[in-house]
């Protein structure tokens, strides 16, 4: 069985000592083994990075700049391929795996603007012939530690960027689905990135705790589950770097009455099912606000969801894939099972879809719960599977509180077309990324990602500008110069002091 | 003896169960004592924060900025009054006080900005017929913990910003100096600002360890000494909080053989000594390279320190005035003890200075001390009193090595009339500020101040564009209208769905 | 009778060969006479900003920014008798008039911000040690030619930011209402402004034509009528100054059928009739989409015109005061009788209005008129008088269609309530600057101001950060070293070549 | 023989009622025909680009950018097929051809940050609930009007700037060489841009005018000549359209007594001569500073001089080519005989070269001129060959008062290893485009392009944030949405007035 190893300093590195199963989640069957880091496999590919910096930080902006046009060129060439790997590890259908590769590319390409980024601020006569000027220099090394649910995606809003700011890179991706990051290197390799500026380790909590105290790392980028993302920020910080830790959500998206409700169905179908509901964007809670309306999307909602399919990624006719794990998909029929005992009422059961040739495979059909409330264990925790829930709301200012309380606030949404109803929602809910009648309000790669409250932990968002400044630090530098005589023509020696 | 006590919600706070001497440390009598908050005093000023965000948070930021309009009004108004009380407690000169001051109004005309600097980014058709933007709202209620060494300018660094930008702010100044952020609190008041927006606690580490752990208190910003900072960095971070803790520094000025000897020697003179050397960016070490350009400088400097003049800050013909507590004194003096036991040359001693008529001040006179090399205690660590070590190196390169091996990385300069020895050293020098022929690097108030190394934790530097990214949070909006038949016209009456 | 003069190089001059009346247009009276500049005292005003502007150029922007704080807080302390000043000339109420200066200082407020303003853009390694940098330079000196309707806020828009920028500045104010600005002229100078740096020139013909040829002048802005803005645009331009010249409007508002009927005739009653339609942002013409949405529209907003109080600025109660002259208002009277003619409804007559005491005063009434249609007079051009029209559309469509085939493009707005209706509106009109439920959608101070079409010659617009742009150019840095053997330290002695 | 003829609306348009000769100027023969475009023809391309406007202005910018992150694939696909139809018709070597085609590819690559350079600015609370943004939005239809010497470089400045802000372009490219524009055309055809987004016509002063008059066109950019870009200045602002219009250059390089006399020689080489002096930013003038610098300047020149090879663009050993005509090589000739005439000194005289093979070519070749003049015809006027004058000044700012005396203001060099030298002559030099130790300063394309006084007509720059300015008008946006009853819920009916 073949063995995922890790990329260390233009090298394929496949030694182990341990490794891990890797499972095709349609089939349920171990497929690879990943290799799983030593401390002394993370600290090499550390040193690596570290060796590289030296020449890599001095290279012009725009001589990166071109590595990342040319890396973009190689993506879309190998988008097909990319995506079958993500489809083989994770289960993602090809359309799903595609639409998260763009979304990477995106990020790709706000990095070819580096040169435009990287711009300081200069001032003159900040005193009497006196100049200042601030340059935004790279950090060193920096690692990333990225979740099995975008094995594409969330790597890509990383390693571009901190790479294109001049900083080297060590990236651990989830060994649940690790293929794809190291074919990223071999990409990035060919477009023509010198050895060591871009590492790959595979690896559990012994690489993660290697990258977060190891000295020669200045700074973390980490996408996972909150607890994991508070441990990591407060291991990070505690160790003298910079991080920023993007956590869990439960985004809610708010139903108004006068909303158009074909359109709020729609749209709610695909940001609660696809991908399984395994993104921390997935909009898993409905809040209708009045029972009229609450009526009509559960009629309209239980409709559409009879079209939605449930199957491997090798049929792109297929609307989502299984859930990652065994074990996960234990957890997520759990909580649907936990939403009926606590008094919610389960509209449309997904559990233990038939899906034919596929029978071990790891699937959850499109799940729809009504009647749910505050304190239902459904309600709040992250499911992270498809399962939507409907909340049922007396009011809006009801409905925002409830958003408002949660410990989440990655993302939301309002269905409504009241110009009054958008703007007194988006001023003053509690969540970082808010859609106006659109369910899934990432932001686009040239504006940046980032939750509120236990979401996110650290000052700056993810990619585009925040991750420019993430990536960067400032240098000040503050200039006057002492007449020599050499201006003054007096003589044309040099002067003597 | 009077006691100074605290702001809370617009209200002076002087009842204390504890207190603590506030000393007048040119004569060495305590002249005061400082209330010490309790816990729970400190938790009335974070709730009364906590309330006035909820309005303070939706003013418009030209009605903050208006307020920071009089407020500067009110300082230059005020300046001869803030000044003496900086001299009383803390036993600056008032020339030195005044300047001190002026930087910190800088900073409030900086915050007058705030309109401006507050705009987020706004885009067209991120997706077909879908815009976005971000805006960047206040976080809510932040702390600032400052040293006693800026009374005045420290807290101007952080509260004008955090505020202006929609923030509402807990100070704990030093419990040394206290009485300079209590009258800053009052003339913000007259200048306009409604109660519980400004806050000032009084304390000692109960407090400290309030701010960092209280839920309420979003984010956290700190200078001090290196070993605090790393403190308050990983405890804020630990809790959650956003933080940016500044700490200690020892910055090296390189003088070339090249350099404007007299210029140099004017410039360290201030750099060096100025505040009893008690600044962060004081220029403490001078690295010469060549033996020529040692001699001259030790003769020049040596000649040019006859001139110094310590006393008291009621007389302000004095250069500069005693360190801050008779234990910092005697520190100081250990530090020039500990230089010549290890070997180094006391050329200028300037321990027990005469002070007429204040025998018992904690003055320590100008020292030069010549022969310092890497490894001397009073090389590693940071002295914080007016001592000048000059280390002797052979070449530049061996210089910049040594500042790039120091743990600090603060400010720096260098002092040479060629262009390409500035340009290689700023570009290659590992520390956040730097001087070209320029010995005390502080950014103006529209850049920002930020070391690197152990000189700041954090990713944003202070006050300027730094300044306000810290201070507010990013906010997306995504938006897109479906037809409601409003535009249409064909019907006029509401739509049903 | 008392002669309003100039203001040249810090001194009042007041000799003049030529004079023009200045009227009281309340009374109809004659109250003062105008000097009208010979191009020879043009020319020396222009001398005089020209050696000003030697030393003001190299002044530091902070301390020019600090002259703007000053002047603000002298703003504020002259505001009565600023308003009193127009009101005696132009016509306009007190509190019409303090609305207009507090603009005005929002000008000055964005000019404080100018350190941040003129920062420019640093790249590092733009080649192999290379860096290069731009800096916004000021261009020398600068003309401003402004209109009777807004005598204090329109130079308020120019001159703050053009004298922080480093510029020198000759203002030619409305000859109809000079005394504003000369009073301006008085409190920059106490507000520490050196002489030259602020100079107006009171005139006619001769003085716009000597600014628009002297090539000393290195850029002209504009504000008044089309005709003259494109004769300013053209001429200046063909003398190789950059030139903005903002002209005249036609600003149309849409009524939705779905908009707050009570909110919309409340804006509209100010927008259209404040200080008697001579803004070239005011509304005049409401398309009423539907003609149950005209009838309702008309029916309101000729109840509220029942309340409209014309008469003299000396009462602070009336709501707006006469027009600036008899010509103008016959002019005005003349549009109202040709719609008359031309086909249209007189709902509200307002021609010669009584007004007791004031009976030679140049009045005119708030006019409703119905039936208005493309083609009409009063519909193609700009009557800049207190006149509604009211033009009845049957689609949105159609309403939008009008707008954008009309010649000027400076503001329009669109009552609705719906997201989507604005969202169209905002994105396919034609027009600079756009309010969705906001009648005068004039931008803040730190936004900037600029119409379409015909509205505006020139690619910058004013204020603002288009202001900023305008009143610099850019210079642009490349610089790269080469090694002296000072760093090197091989040598300490001045290389040979 | 071929016809060089338009392109538009995706078509090449061959059909001519005139045509004009095209050289090869290394032969001195006729190569092919070009079309000469009538009115009509110019119309119809201008009528091409007004259809097109209508969708490409609604097409997200960054699916613009996307067709430019593929035109520059195509670019560097197809870069010697470009540079040799460069070579056949401008005469110029391959090296240098390259050299053009990087700088414009550059320009792609800056385009391709449309979506990060068209956001506008987002004003939350402006006023109570009011917001406010800014949208930078396109034009519509823009021409540019580009020279002979760079036919890939200054066309590739404007055009994908441009069309990336999402405007349709005309280009009318010199009818010297105008076949490079034709390819370029093509390749964004392939590239994907739709049809009629970008059309070429070739044409004379017909065509030229056609553009500065045609209302449906908004803006022109030129490069040319002085006299050329002040009546197109004049001629399109006065059609009320915006202009940049880009004119002639006189660069000095001052050259210190402290100058690496071997970089400077080498630098200037490459400066003076490249591409035969045909260049707006060629260094024509150096100022030696003292006799000594000139001395051994013209002695170090003189020297290198000798390794100048002249010859076609068939043989890349060649340094540079001929010049574009044979009356433009008279002229030169002419130049270089009225120096002589008018007492300069010919030290190297490059008239009338061997260049087997080319009898009949176009060249001249590397010429040194000593002790030049200010008044001398060659000094005051634009040679535009290779033709290097050399200037002697006692005093540094002696030679910067004759720099600040020329007409022309394009660019500027020093060579100096003094760090104030090099401050006080950028700062104090009235150019745009300066370069320390730099001979030739063009601004990198995320920087922008600019001369001052007569080299540059208009107040925006050619590419970079100038560009994107240029190529954008805004639209300032101001909401406020009055309360529907829909978030309060009250009712859910839509609620009448």
């Amino acid at each position: 069985m073949s063995i995922v190893g890790h990329f260390i300093n233009g090298k394929t590195v496949d030694a182990a000592e341990r490794t891990q199963d890797v499972f095709n989640p349609a089939t349920g069957e171990v497929s690879k083994q990943v290799a799983i880091a030593a401390k002394d496999t993370v600290e090499e590919a550390v040193a690596a990075a570290s060796e590289a910096y030296k020449t890599w930080r001095n290279t012009q902006p725009i001589k990166r700049a071109r590595i990342m046009f040319k890396f973009k060129q190689l993506l879309e060439d190998n988008a097909e391929k990319i995506c079958a790997l993500i489809g083989e590890e994770h289960g993602k259908i090809s359309h799903d795996a595609m639409g998260e590769l763009t979304r990477g590319i995106e990020n790709v390409e706000f990095a070819c603007t580096a040169p435009q980024m990287l711009k300081g601020e200069h001032s003159r006569n900040v005193g009497p012939d006196i100049d200042s000027w601030s340059e935004m220099q790279p950090l060193g090394v920096v690692a990333g530690i990225t979740p099995f649910n975008f094995p594409a995606m969330v790597p890509l809003w990383m390693f571009p960027l901190a790479i294109v700011c001049g900083n080297t890179f060590v990236l651990k991706p989830s060994e649940r689905d690790p293929s794809c990051a190291l074919l990223l290197a071999q990409l990035l390799q060919e477009a023509g990135l010198p050895d060591g500026v871009f590492n790959v380790v595979n690896g559990d909590k012994v690489a993660v705790d290697t990258l977060l105290t190891d000295p020669r790392v200045e700074a973390v980028s980490f996408v996972g589950s909150t607890p994991i993302a508070e441990y990591v920020y407060a291991t990070a910080s505690a160790n003298g770097k910079r991080c920023q830790a993007l956590g869990g959500a439960k985004n809610h998206a708010i139903i108004m009455p006068d909303a158009d409700m074909d359109n709020a169905v729609a749209a709610l179908t695909g940001a609660a099912f696809g991908s399984s509901g395994e993104r921390c964007m997935a909009l898993s809670v409905a809040v209708c606000v009045g029972d009229e309306a609450a009526d009509t999307f559960i009629d309209k909602m239980s409709h559409a969801m009879k079209d939605l399919k449930v199957g491997a990624y090798t049929d792109s006719s297929n609307d989502f894939g299984p859930v990652i794990t065994e074990a996960h998909k234990n957890k997520v029929d759990g909580y649907i099972a936990s939403a009926a005992e606590q008094g919610a009422t389960i509209v449309v059961d997904g559990r233990d879809p038939k899906v034919a040739g596929y029978e071990n495979g790891f699937f959850v059909g499109g799940t729809l719960i009504d009647q749910v409330k505050q304190g239902m264990t459904c309600y709040e925790e992250e499911i992270f599977g498809p399962v939507l829930l409907v909340v049922r709301a007396e009011s809006m200012e009801q409905a925002m509180q409830m958003i408002n309380d949660h410990e989440y606030g990655n993302g939301t949404c309002i269905f409504t077309r009241d110009g009054e109803a958008a703007r007194y929602f988006s001023d003053n809910i509690l969540v970082g990324m808010v859609g106006i009648n659109v369910p899934l309000p990432v932001p686009v790669a040239y504006h940046s990602f980032g939750g509120w409250k236990r979401s996110l932990f650290g000052d700056l968002g993810a990619y585009g500008p925040d991750g420019v400044r993430f990536y960067t630090k400032r240098k000040t530098i503050t200039q006057r110069w002492p007449s020599s005589g050499v201006r003054e023509g007096a003589q044309f020696s040099f002067p003597s002091n």
